[in-house]
């Protein structure tokens, strides 16, 4: 006998919190797909020698190498090195690459798949996790008005999560750098002091500060505070975001363009629609060291700041340089959903109530076998779940069982209602009961059903 | 620079395929839920010790392996040897085992994965593949009501998925294995046999029975040809099923239950309405040889026989014997989507006209931007999937670009139209220009997609 486990790492669910990430996947999917995203879904294995163009360093060493198996090399295959995908955008970047003449640009994809990576064993932390990414991939060029429709999209999933108040906080690669120019901080020492920066909640002000004055970086004590003064700017509102942009003063070129573009987006954000209590600046933001070049985004939920960004993101420059001569520019996102399950679920706030049954029809003895069969088949055809009880037990133990599985309506047979060509229904959720001709039955739980949902 | 590619037998879908596909998935999902099946992940990895305690064998020759990450070597942490999944059984069996205490049984459960075998590189072979599975288990026993309600499900998913007419095929192991006790043929002998008569439709009937009759099986020349007709047997129509049953004569007591469950399978599939064209009996049906024990399953295009089975399966006594005491008998099957899509598309069977996305907002200058985004916004908002064109063109390129897309809708707003507070609108599946309110116009789509889509 084998102890039956998962591998460390992994995150599997019971049905009921299945249903429930279910559901959040789905509102993600129907959200991109909302907003014009194409579905893309790649191979979990990529060839090492693609996957591994990049860096080495960190990312490499987290990854899973897959193995021949015995099979195909009795049969003599030559077998190539095999690597588990450890994100979602190389896979991307291939796949653009490899298909750049079937593809039309800018290219709009959306990509919900799981991810590896050999993390060390940590409460929180996945070794497989999904991952919810979009991107779009100019040719050539992209227009800037991509990196202004991403924040829009973002607020419409986490306003469909309604998981709570959340703020996209923006910020622009060439505002930073532009800033750093103007304070004569270039090349190199500009990723060196956004490192430092970008400590700053974990060390506090004046020990970032310290460390900028110090011997390592030697920066004036002027520069020093100028630079923690612009990393401080967080705006409220929209009016606001466009003030403390303004308030900067006037820069290199580069900045220039970094809050020309910061503003654009504030306005299309507004057009859209988008309540200016769910977006600001924050002028702190930096998302890595070389990789992003234009806008960047990061979303906390308001009432669970320490949960982190939720959903990340910003503009690229080139996203295949190492399989195409082609330049492709590019923005995206991604939504690690494994671990905001998670915290959320730490935290008290997956809804887990309802399954994904609706109904189940009851059985009170054989005779009523192919009855209930046939109700449940027309209670299907309107579009509702349905489970059919298949050998009769108490009624009280299918109610019980109803209740425990968290399905709503129990459908209930009796001789007396079937006299009068009815249906008893239990509503566990109201806690009612109620009769109903059996020819209104599938009409009549489509109609709660929906009622329920559109309950605030 | 490296060649972008992914690894060999593999399937990865452009886009359009990739909505084709995931439309084919949604569909079998949504009936896999209606008929009250509960949502299952598992990891893409197991325990090699834990996933492959049985047969080794063939399918542990084609298994793949994981290998531990630098990160992890470095971090001292010890190790297990992981595997990829090969199908989804052997993680339900895992599953259910491990959670056994959690779950309500019967325990319904869908499960829609990909799965991992280290076949020989071929045409229409695939070493990454879909499986979506149902399960039906039950705790020490399992009415066979729950094999008979197994044929309705697949008759749903493939009435719902609409490629073409089918054959649910139905077969009995109890009815087979009580034949052959009937005609003397006892154990391995049984297995010998059944592995011979699955070669009729490749050796053909005479050189099957000139096995039987020969050396190394011995069988008297009656006996052969008894079997042959038994195997041979076919229904068409309900009645006929029922009468080609009668006719069989009586047998052992095995037999007879295998016939009678068989009968009642019958019985409930016309009381769920299940169309009798769309199921028969097949005596010649074993699945596979020691798994299975009660009935069985395959399902066959009518027009596509050389397709082979496209959802099989069937009862089993025991699920989980490796790893619990608890006896857990269930019945449940397989669709193998990766290799059923492929097939339909070289049969040019897989509709692939409609993109995901239903309207294109054009944009005609610059000064139409901020209302093209709120007017995609309320879009949106109505139910509709809509991209936006985010920098000027020409008008022939947008409607050039949505007709090579697949959206349907193009939604012009000229200074006319502006006017009048008015929207054109080209559909580009119909080939017709309409006018509408720009209030209506969200409304006005979202009528005219789902009568196209009601539509035969």
């Amino acid at each position: 006998m084998i102890k039956p486990r998962t591998p460390p790492g992994v995150m599997e669910l019971l049905p009921r919190d299945q249903i429930a990430f279910d559901r959040m996947l789905d509102t993600i999917r129907r959200t991109f797909e909302g907003f014009g995203f194409l579905p893309v879904e790649t191979p979990v294995f990529e060839l090492s020698e693609v996957l591994l163009t990049k860096s080495g360093g960190e990312t490499e060493r987290q990854v899973y190498f897959v193995q021949s198996t015995g099979a195909l090399e009795k049969a003599g295959e030559s077998l190539p090195e095999l690597a588990l995908r450890f994100d979602l955008t190389v896979p991307l970047a291939r796949y653009v690459a490899e298909h750049e003449r079937e593809l039309a640009f800018p290219f709009r994809r959306y990509q919900m798949q799981r991810v590896y990576r050999g993390e060390r064993a940590q409460r929180g932390r996945f070794r497989e996790f999904y991952q919810c990414d979009i991107d779009v991939i100019g040719k050539d060029a992209l227009s800037p008005r991509y990196d202004a429709e991403i924040p829009a999209v973002i607020h419409a999933v986490f306003t469909a999560l309604g998981i709570g108040a959340f703020t996209i906080q923006m910020n622009h690669r060439k505002l930073l750098r532009g800033f750093f120019e103007g304070l004569g901080i270039e090349g190199s020492r500009q990723d060196a002091v956004l490192r430092e920066l970008d400590k700053l909640d974990k060390r506090g002000a004046d020990a970032v500060r310290e460390t900028l004055i110090g011997e390592g970086f030697g920066l004036a004590a002027d520069v020093a505070d100028r630079l923690m003064a612009f990393s401080q700017v967080r705006s409220e509102g929209h009016a606001d975001a466009l003030a403390r942009l303004d308030a900067l003063g006037a820069g290199t070129p580069l900045f220039e363009q970094g809050r020309d573009e910061l503003r654009a987006a504030l306005e299309r954000l507004r057009a859209m629609g988008v309540p200016e209590s769910g977006y600001a600046i924050n002028l702190s933001i930096a998302r890595g060291l070389d990789y992003y070049t234009g806008m960047v985004y990061e979303t906390t939920l308001d009432a669970h700041p320490q949960i982190g960004s939720i959903c990340s993101g910003g503009r690229y420059d080139d996203l295949a340089g190492h399989y195409t001569k082609s330049k492709l520019p590019g923005v995206g996102i991604s939504i690690g959903l494994t671990r905001l399950f998670w915290q959320l679920r730490e935290a008290g706030l997956v809804d887990t109530a309802d399954s994904s049954v609706d109904v189940l029809v009851a059985l009170l003895d054989d005779a009523g076998l192919d009855h209930a069969l046939a109700l449940s088949q027309r209670l299907r055809a309107a579009g509702l779940n349905v489970e059919t009880q298949l050998e009769p037990r108490k009624l009280a133990k299918q109610l019980q069982y109803a209740d425990r599985a968290g399905i709503r309506f129990v459908a209930i047979r009796g001789e007396d209602e079937a006299a009068r060509g009815a249906v008893a229904v239990k509503d566990l959720r109201r806690g009612e009961q109620f009769e109903v001709a059996e020819d209104d039955l599938g009409r009549t739980l489509l109609v709660e059903r929906e009622q329920l949902r559109s309950m605030p």
